[in-house]
């Protein structure tokens, strides 16, 4: 059952953690290439997205070449998550149900693209169908990251993978935005439903950058400040504000399409040139910690091979491990047992290595939160989805309403929802259950 | 790297999540033979304890052979622990590094119990002082639980390991408040520390009784209750009481020495006949998880060859998975993908598992959170501790009577007092630094 030959030792057990620790940094280090190929794959799918809807908003007249690159693009993509998903099999990548669920429904779905892609070419679909099939393609690999966020356990990888998360959910706002009103504009007419979602999606983007900013380094921050700064903005600008104040059903001037489609793509660029920068700043967290979890080990190893060459002495050693006042011991749990005279090299490094530890997860802590209230408040929307049928937009906009009307936090409210009983609800919709 | 032939399935995705369920349920049920020889250890150190302290306070007169008896007892765990903890080892256990670091510290507390042991034989130590040195070295373990109860996944287990985590700490408290009372009645005299103490303790038996309670089943719950409802609980509580009102430093009768001991003595088997019965719950609760998810995996085997040998017609098949409407869909993330037709069985199969695997992460908060609460609580009293020099029912009393001078929850008081910074506590008394 295990190599280690009895009896087990203390120190034993301490050079394992040691090496569990590298085990980990590395498992991520290869999560973190995993988040790289889908962050590739939404981008691609997003490009394909927006030409697809310009293709399929002008009658199979405009962008069939931008078209046919982005589907290229999106396929190598494609090609290069499969592989990394394939890795992630790997006994010591340690992927646990959920992620290999998560992992299965994107594939499923990366499956369904040769369909989608003919019903498009047939011009089966009209643009604003084409967006929602797109866009329900790409929130399984939104998913997936997310979930690998969640999964991570080194407070400062997961804090970038946090801030990564958002920017991607930015991104893809962003994108839908960007292919919304590439349809509005080319209709030449305001319908009300999309314009009520553009709005729905400038706003999420900016709740989204927020935590973003939160969680991102100082540099990365001033990068999308001064990415914000250009002439391309203040035109998206002016023509999100023409989206906002035009009067539902009124006319759109055709005009604006190119114009809206290229600030909104400087837009989507800038967001993902940061996405690169914070991809790399996570690749060198990884290698720096995988450095530094590498030459802990070895330093661990070469204290107690010279413990084992020179065995402490035992005749007349002071058990100090039981005059220690209990008082005296900050933390509970391990550091309510004390050196110990015979191996007190072992005992420090397992009293730093148990501080050190707790304070990574003291750290984890504020990572977690913001996942967890992320998790709680997109499961109150969707009870209230499904419940009420609301799109997701309504769920949303229900949730904030509540939360500013009662001086409660967002949080709350989306877990006050969660606990009412189904009857709350009144009669379901003829929504099929799950 | 991986086993699998590329390129890799959707199928083989599920198949592979399932086979990850199974070991993770078998992991638990691995981990909660562990947690048994945990618990065997405690009770075995416990009633060393106990023996140990009437011994010393009686100048070695009496309870000779119940020490000897007991500690061959403990020993006896001991062996059956370690056993358990080079099982954990093995790679199929994926035990981390803060299991692993915390399995080395309850190691390195073993090896110091010859040196204890030898101390209390040349009588070195008094009572109170080998009853501090007991305590600290069960703490480890009791901390372990803890662990095992924060990384298992399965809500039934979950819960069932949050009540027997607070049934251990109530058994505890008890055990040291029988040992606490013994020196206080053997000596005569109620010192104010350990009167103050021995309430401290009576105070956290409820509080972890109550968690336990709320996470046990009904039926354990009622059985408590009954096991109460006995002639020795009520001379229990007489001399509680006899304890509570004596006034500093008064005599106390020495007669009661006995009686106390026998009395607290059956209130501690009474929780010891409760954690039985509430390991054979939770073994009970693995075992039949287990051969759900052995079913599950061979029904979805099944399934899935079954498909292979008649493969879905691909000609024709339309994909439905863009047609439903998004707002129809309940949950984001794995449900925003509905089935396509050609391969509608294990879209339906990654479907259901998608929904179970979130029912059960929504199952889990609720012990989580309890969890959660526990570690922030024991870290603020670190910091209050370390900071202030306080003792650890100071440290309580402190959060205590902010939570209720403020009506504020505990957890918010703890989660306030671990932000703020090492300055609002004032310069640091001598206590060394972790």
């Amino acid at each position: 059952m295990t190599e280690t030959a009895l009896p087990l030792t203390a120190s034993q057990l301490v050079l394992r953690a040691k090496q569990r620790e590298l085990e980990a940094v590395r498992q991520l280090a290869q999560r973190t290439e995993l988040v790289d190929a889908i962050g590739r794959l939404i981008h691609g799918l997003q490009r394909e997205r927006g030409a697809t809807s310009v293709w399929l908003a002008s009658g199979g007249q405009r962008f069939a070449e931008v078209r046919t690159q982005a589907m290229a693009e999106a396929d190598q993509a494609e090609q290069v998550l499969r592989q990394q998903l394939a890795g992630q099999l790997a006994p010591e990548q340690a992927a646990g149900a959920p992620l290999l669920t998560l992992m299965a429904w994107v594939l499923m779905g990366l499956e369904q693209l040769p369909a989608l892609r003919a019903q498009v070419a047939r011009q089966q679909l009209d643009a604003a169908a084409s967006v929602a099939a797109y866009s329900r393609l790409i929130a399984g690999p939104v998913e997936l990251i997310f979930h690998i966020a969640d999964a991570a356990r080194l407070p400062a990888a997961s804090r970038l993978l946090v801030a990564l998360l958002h920017l991607v959910q930015a991104n893809e706002a962003a994108g839908q935005e960007r292919a919304l009103g590439a349809v509005l504009f080319a209709s030449g007419r305001c319908a009300q439903a999309q314009q009520q979602r553009v709005l729905h999606l400038i706003d999420a983007q900016e709740r989204s950058l927020q935590v973003f900013a939160d969680f991102a380094e100082p540099a990365l921050r001033s990068d999308w400040e001064a990415r914000q700064l250009t002439p391309e903005a203040a035109r998206l600008e002016r023509l999100r504000r023409t989206l906002a104040m035009a009067r539902p059903e009124a006319p759109l001037d055709t005009r604006h399409s190119d114009d809206w489609f290229e600030v909104s793509s400087q837009r989507i660029d800038a967001l993902w040139q940061l996405q690169l920068d914070l991809m790399a700043r996570l690749r060198a967290e990884c290698e720096s910690q995988s450095r530094q979890a590498e030459q802990d080990l070895q330093d661990s190893e070469g204290l107690l091979q010279g413990l084992r060459r020179h065995p402490p002495q035992h005749a007349g050693a002071v058990a100090r491990f039981f005059e220690a006042d209990p008082a005296a011991q900050p933390v509970p749990g391990p550091d309510a047992v004390a050196p110990a005279a015979d191996n007190a090299a072992l005992m420090a490094l397992l009293q730093e290595q148990a501080a050190r530890l707790a304070r990574m997860e003291a750290e984890l802590d504020n990572a977690r939160r913001t996942l967890h209230e992320r998790k709680v408040i997109e499961r109150a929307k969707g009870v209230l989805m499904s419940r009420l049928g609301m799109t997701e937009e309504a769920a949303f906009r229900a949730l904030q309403k509540t939360s500013m009307d009662q001086n409660r936090r967002l949080l709350d409210v989306a877990e006050a929802t969660l606990s009412l009983p189904d009857f709350a609800f009144g009669p379901t919709p003829g929504v099929p259950h799950v």
